[in-house]
């Protein structure tokens, strides 16, 4: 079910807020917000060269407080609002906490006018570009061990 | 420069142990290590259900790890070596560390058939699965606010 309009302008402006203010905090210009299932808002902004951690975008940052809020890595039924289009990062842990559907305002060409990467690494994964990162399959005799102990333990749990 | 044959086995095989032992510890079966360019080496597992952090993956601990080890954002020079072929998640994180390249033992085959979606999310990036979650541009008036700050900031750190 998608949320109505206003509701999807409230979160995307209360996003591209988070992001302005960042960067009077010596961060990088983006925000986000997730809207868990219960309605509660967890926020985030891009921590990348204050942290020194190349994968504190403001989604991921936003994406982690909730499930730490949450106590679960899954947040089947929740929203993310972005200011600026989700790169590849975001958007694959958006999809592995199970978000039900993002919001964006900038898109990916705002953030390349800008400096920012964004557009390139869409199109890496467009295989585009593969000459970015070269990525080598070395198949070993114990490659697939790992998967044969976690099926063999029974209190696993599953994601 | 690629590494050698038996480095590139050595590091592998490291890995794999990794997420042999991490199964044991109640962790997923994946684990990864990050050889900066200084030569120090920086691992990490699979820490998605023992943290409630659906971007823990055993690649992205490493490169936190690396990361704030390095004190900087950048680690360019670097090596990944993931015990499975690293999904778009890890494979976009190591992109922003700017990573060199990428080595991978068990593929994401292996990985589907053992419950996990690294196969199914390749192909959300491949185009062929937009209904896992739909993505949503609205452009406001205020979506380039936070571009406008930062090149208006003096101060600012890119990257």
């Amino acid at each position: 079910m998608q949320p109505p309009a206003h509701v999807i302008g409230e979160f995307l402006n209360q996003a591209i807020r988070l992001a302005v203010r960042n960067v009077s905090d010596g961060g990088g210009p983006f925000g986000a917000v997730v809207v868990t299932a219960d309605g509660r808002t967890h926020d985030g902004v891009n921590r990348v060269t204050l942290d020194n951690d190349p994968t504190a975008h403001a989604e991921v940052v936003a994406i982690r407080k909730a499930a730490a809020a949450s106590g679960s890595f899954d947040l089947s039924g929740a929203v993310l609002y972005a200011s600026c289009e989700p790169c590849p990062l975001c958007l694959a842990a958006a999809l592995w906490a199970r978000v039900d559907r993002v919001y964006f305002a900038a898109d990916r060409y705002s953030a390349a006018a800008a400096g920012f990467d964004d557009a390139l690494f869409h199109e890496y994964f467009d295989g585009d570009r593969p000459e970015l990162m070269p990525v080598s399959h070395t198949d070993l005799p114990a490659s697939d061990l790992p998967f044969h102990a976690w099926r063999d333990n029974p209190d696993r749990t599953e994601y």
